[in-house]
């Protein structure tokens, strides 16, 4: 019996990888509804058997007071967090705890995830982007070595239709990153000339693919006077990843994609985290349990503000 | 043929949901591994057989200036991006874009992740939890019957024994909430007096469950002089989760946890998103494709600034 179940389950996930979908999904609803078993319907089972040895890669920059920002934004300011009554700074042997205070000058910076909002008052704000953005397919075309040879260098329709010959159709409702190695040097990018995201690239994703969103690692998506690609996304309700980082870390197909960031009410961009979720068989990124979680890492040096770089730091 | 992928497939999800887990840790790893194709290996038809049309339910505050924070922490403030180079507050009709800054007292406002660096500068900082945080399984504890006798109840470990008995053992390394129906009222809430989670509880949790963290609704842990709950989780080096909410839309087993931060370096709380992510069968929240996601939801009424509100609104 237990070799049955092996080897059914094996078939049967081979399916779930590898066969057509709409075979798929109903097999998958009668499983979930429970249809040979008396417990509840749960993803428990598919945790364990998926998730839980899965490699997790981030795809998100660390946000530093002294990182790459737009020019036409102020910097941040990171400090300690003052308690408003007696006007001192929380410190762990007075207070038991420390906390931080920010000045964001913008919530366009770092890896984002931009609201449609941010150029289109008629399109959905931060807060207004569903619950459901949280888990897609990840799929990388990588132009990094037209990006070697031409820094400003834009994705073409062909680039992706050459993805495709080789990868097959880009998934409805995925999420398409580019990746061009920009962010490799990262803090010390070029922010003027940078590769970019064709107008025909996006519009192609959207309107013949159906995607989710795009991502690219540059802080815009294209060099153009008039921000051709990015105005058309956004002015058309299409949100969009800036800013992302890691991409030669992760296949061209395969992984799914974890996007979460805070609901700032009537916000215009997203302050977020990208980790691909990838087979344990993966060279890259790390999986549960082999790294300290909880609890979590312990240093030897303490964590303590560091005036001279603005944040907290450990040395 | 196709009925033989069907049944073979539903036997299986079957045995993924309800069977012994180290059967289906192998017949995963056969799968995954591609034994019976040609193709890489690949998450994608288990994002379509399980998630395409699963229910995500936000377990998230949306972030507004007059939302409840801890009174030793002034106010929060949100303000229009202005351009440092005119001095002029970025708009649509002359920069084709709108942006926000914000002034935040603390990093432990909200919805949050806390890092035990809160506590203890030995332990982890925001930017140091690992990727591997981003998706687990979700257990929800009801106090909710407690709490409504008695609004300072503190969750007890028979409490959680009693939950045992009804759904089985906690599992290791999942992310365990405790519903108290304290956020149902949000953000007209006591911060004063609020239901707790006991030291014994969250060590119980800890030390003899192995869970990754709990979480709780109201925005501190316990009403101890001394915090002795939250001090003992983060001076051991556990996050902890606070201010979650909707725990009253998530079964209390069967639903996998999407948690997602931006990466502030050396900060000690994280403005989080948590999506519950629960079956097709499951009657709350939005399933992908149901709503619009691209493009965005459209609105008759603009987002504009809003003086009294101090954000940007629609009414």
């Amino acid at each position: 019996m237990r070799g049955f179940v092996v080897s059914a389950a094996a078939a049967a996930l081979t399916g779930l990888l590898m066969l057509d979908s709409s075979v798929l999904a109903s097999s998958a609803e009668i499983a979930i509804h429970g249809a040979a078993g008396n417990k509840p319907p749960s993803f428990w089972g598919a945790y364990d058997a998926l998730f839980a040895d899965a490699k997790y890669v981030d795809l998100t920059h660390t946000i530093t007071p002294d990182m790459p920002i737009w020019r036409g934004f102020g910097n941040l300011t990171f400090s300690p967090s003052v308690n408003k009554l007696s006007g001192e700074a929380f410190a762990y042997d007075t207070d038991g705890f420390v906390a931080t205070a920010y000045k964001l000058t913008t919530d366009q910076m770092g890896t984002q995830l931009d609201a449609p909002a941010h150029f289109n008052p008629y399109f959905a704000a931060s807060d207004e982007i569903p619950a459901t953005f949280a888990l897609r397919k990840l799929v990388v075309i990588d132009m990094s070595p037209q990006a070697a040879k031409n820094s400003s260098y834009a994705l073409t329709v062909d680039d992706i239709l050459d993805w495709e010959n080789t990868y097959g159709r880009i998934p409805k409702r995925s999420v398409v990153f580019v990746r061009s190695d920009w962010s490799k040097t990262w803090p010390y990018v070029n922010t003027d000339v940078f590769p970019q995201v064709s107008l025909e690239a996006v519009q192609f994703l959207h309107l013949q693919r159906d995607i989710l969103f795009h991502g690219h690692e540059p802080l815009d998506t294209d060099m153009t006077p008039n921000f051709d690609s990015e105005a058309w996304l956004l002015k058309h309700g299409y949100a969009q990843a800036e800013g992302v980082t890691n991409l030669h870390l992760v296949p061209p197909t395969g992984c799914l994609l974890s996007t979460g960031f805070p609901k700032f009410i009537g916000g215009v961009g997203n302050y977020v985290r990208y980790v691909a979720i990838c087979q344990p068989s993966w060279t890259y990124g790390v999986a549960p349990g082999t790294t300290p979680e909880a609890p979590l890492p312990q240093y030897s040096v303490p964590l303590l503000w560091n005036d001279a770089k603005g944040h907290r730091s450990r040395d």
